[in-house]
């Protein structure tokens, strides 16, 4: 099964540290790792099919000191589509002059959508295609820009028509919010100002953000499965729809 | 003004040689650098709104040995759009199930075309809204997926559209060509095996590429400038069309 994280703060925040967290299973999730940043409307968005362990590029995006508002991070194990660059997430695409991006953990049986339009997968995955059909979806179900409370209204119709295929784990991001479909296993966690030390799960690694950090400071994070050992996770129900923004849950 | 710089190969090809050549000239081009690599119909991605000379990232990119049949890059000066990573160069946007890419040396005045269609700019330079444009009037020209010389006359036709608003080099590719128009300054060269030595022109560095060197292999560079200094550099005429397929200009 393959790995998700996704963080979204009040503040640009560099996420390294969880980063570290998610590559440390690669070794069980070998056929490629991407992870996308969003700086305002910008993105910068990196993938490599090679294994996170082993990735030149994971070790360069380890080192390089990214401060963001939303991240969202994959570490793939095939199960559609072969290991190829094209079918390693996340996926990127512009609407209403936005960038959108998406992961997703799981895998959907009989999923083959009508792609009429302006939206086609490149690779071969599941994954891409439900992307693209939402992607499709949402732009005819809005002329201009929505708001983030108009788009969750229609993910909510959208996103069961794909959850009844199978598994589907999803984070999708426009910059702006961060929205979380949880069907077999997501988690989330909030940390808010003033945090307190943490290790990680799988790495021997331990981190203190209290250094640097300013009161009203907040991060949302979001992974398969927790990262860190000693912070309160709450595992995510079947269906659920989680909207993050400005680094904490919303209504 | 810009710096602009295109590879096409019949092989995946590795363009560090000529990278190093184009980030030494970013002193006078502080405002961001990118650069894309298409393997197969899968792309990479770099963009940063540091200056090439100092970004950690062009560092990384070029520690970072990627084999590539189609690369664009670019090193920007601002003229139209702030310094932010959502307005540098190259752009990307999926048409057809390709992934499409474009970076502009020039500056458009006063164009404003109508952009109706499902290619929106998200950041506000004048070579993105020209992207998107030509975007937009090739999937109106057509319906499924057209061959490289199809496209060539579409773009004939839609090219000087854009050009009379002002300066336009421009370099476009999905990975299958590469398309070089020239507007004030685009220069072409072509290498085959058996190859020669060669030595950048603004940085002490030489190269030989003939110990990697196969029997067949072609290489096709464009760049605003000769890059090296002791190769045969031809000048395109302003509003010329330059098609490179498989390593080589096509008809």
């Amino acid at each position: 099964m393959c790995q998700l994280m996704g963080m979204n703060a009040n503040a640009p925040t560099d996420v390294m540290f969880s980063f570290a967290g998610l590559a440390s299973r690669a070794d069980e999730h070998k056929d490629g790792f991407g992870i996308a940043f969003f700086e305002g409307k910008g993105l910068r968005l990196f993938v490599d099919p090679a294994s996170a362990r082993d990735s030149l590029l994971a070790e360069a995006v380890q080192r390089y000191p990214i401060h963001s508002e939303v991240v969202i991070a994959h570490i793939r194990k095939a199960t559609q589509g072969r290991v190829a660059l094209e079918n390693t997430h996340p996926f990127s695409r512009e609407l209403w002059g936005r960038y959108w991006v998406a992961a997703h953990n799981g895998n959907l049986v009989d999923f083959q959508p009508r792609l009429h339009g302006a939206f086609r997968p490149v690779g071969d995955t599941d994954s891409e295609r439900a992307f693209c059909w939402l992607m499709q979806e949402l732009a005819k179900a809005h002329h201009t820009v929505p708001s983030v409370s108009e788009l969750t209204l229609t993910l909510k119709e959208l996103l069961p028509a794909i959850h009844r295929h199978g598994s589907f784990n999803l984070l999708l991001s426009n910059g702006e919010a961060l929205w979380a479909h949880a069907s077999t296993k997501l988690q989330l966690l909030q940390r808010a100002y003033p945090f307190q030390p943490t290790r990680l799960r799988d790495a021997d690694l331990s981190l203190d953000f209290r250094p640097d950090a300013r009161p009203g400071d907040r991060v949302a994070l979001v992974a398969t499965e927790p990262l860190t050992a000693d912070e309160p996770w709450q595992p995510l129900a079947s269906g659920e729809l989680v909207v993050l923004q400005g680094g904490e849950r919303i209504a």
